[in-house]
């Protein structure tokens, strides 16, 4: 289970190089090769870090000076993408816009976030429409 | 009581090795292996920075090039499970989505954050549904 | 398509110059050439990053200790452009001021931008006047 | 009055042993001894950075790599504590939990605080049960 | 125009030394000469970095490690007095308490914002009272 893949095992140098860095837009993330790749096997970033026989492999990004994959995209909408990925539920801040996240999940790939993603700016959009109609 | 904690006592080695760093998903948290241990000697923090006669002791995860250990976690709702640990309370800014703290409440194995954190995401729920049926 | 255009090719070097630091106000920001470029050829960062054959070049501004781009501008207000210029939405979270963003908009001329920014500057205002009425 | 402190007079080397550097929880703070001093000289903060001939002088904490001193605390609402001995007011942004605020006025002993964030819970939670009652 | 100062000129050496670093309170900004002293050459900022026959001059404060002059002031609130000084608009995010930019204006002495910061502190403190009157 999940607890278990940050224990060191006695094959320590496996484990350490499954601990990848990430410089999404300028901010630095740390993850697990586990994460990138357990939840959709065919999404960019899953491609990117897969084992070598993995069919649809991609090239990796280039790294930063501190061995950080660089991608351009944004860090903040990132981040509950990368929740996602960790333990697969959709949650974002209240100030946090759905459209935001929705381009993010479409551009790297994660097609199992958008029919929420797309629920969540539904319900903002009637909010918005009930505050207007109060007046 | 838990300004002592901070003091530089004569056993100055003993006291520093007692601060220790956390890489959570990217961002560097400082704290006390006292401030892990004290509230659930059960959850996996506490089992990681435990004492070695601790029956249920775990191995800590890898550290980064500061020496921080790399957690593949949220930081964002981090920051209230460490504050929960520093004193006890569960305190939410308004805008902070009490699901992604109980996600990572669940993942530490802090079970009693997580009454507290249900009924925090029940009230979120019940304001939601009332301001629906205002219009 | 966007993907592209992070892999790293065979001409290595070419790519790696495609990226491209910049400090707007204190703030490290990452992106790749082609983003600064693509949405508005006549916006004030696709003439100083743009190829030497370009008739409206300018000059880039210094660089800091990290080879980023100095921009004496607002970093926060910064990050809806810089996602702008990278997928051609104009996303913002509920808390952002659209004025500040403007602000940031003419700045750099990104003129596609500035319809939107308007609009909803004046949803902002007539909500808030709405909120008035209500009393 | 509180332009003068950040002067660099004659006596350069005494004033600038006179800024502090803190690390509360992971983030960097930079402040002066004088302003940790003279609101509340008996709170923690003030007894840790005294004049030798304090009787009440606590030892400071150990320090990180940079010089900071570490402090086991919640760094976002160290914030608004740091701005209170700075100039004396109690201002809090709308969505900061003033009782994350409040845990940590305790903490330093800044007993001058604590009424103005007790009102605050107040109004926050007689704001709360306003909204419950409309529905 | 804005536009200009980012140049590279011929001169590099003088357009160099006119990018100045500020650590307001543990955090870095960046910003240029011009921005400091253009909007009110009066105030604490103007006259810290301005040209030797100010007859207002002040030393400015020490540097850190990293060349940025020592402000012990607010880093959050400090970002909007920044931006009004390269543009001249007084713009806060809705989250932001008036009151904590108002502080900052009146240390650095930018006069001209006083008279805007008061009008959104009543115009925050009406929309309360309104709030309370609804039930």
């Amino acid at each position: 289970n999940s607890v278990e893949k940050m224990i060191v095992s006695d094959e320590r140098d496996r484990v350490v190089s499954d601990w990848i860095k990430l410089n999404v837009g300028g901010k630095h993330f740390v993850t697990s090769r586990s994460t990138l790749l357990a939840k959709e096997p065919l999404s960019m970033l899953a491609r990117m870090f897969a084992d070598d026989n993995n069919m649809y492999l991609m090239n990796p990004s280039v790294t930063d000076e501190t061995g950080a994959y660089l991608i351009d995209r944004s860090p903040e909408y990132f981040e509950p993408i990368l929740n996602y990925l960790r333990h697969g539920e959709v949650i974002l801040d209240k100030h946090v816009n759905p459209k935001g996240v929705l381009e993010e999940a479409v551009f790297f790939g994660l097609d199992s976030m958008i029919p929420q993603l797309n629920q969540l700016i539904e319900e903002a959009l009637s909010r918005s429409s009930n505050n207007q109609s109060l007046t």
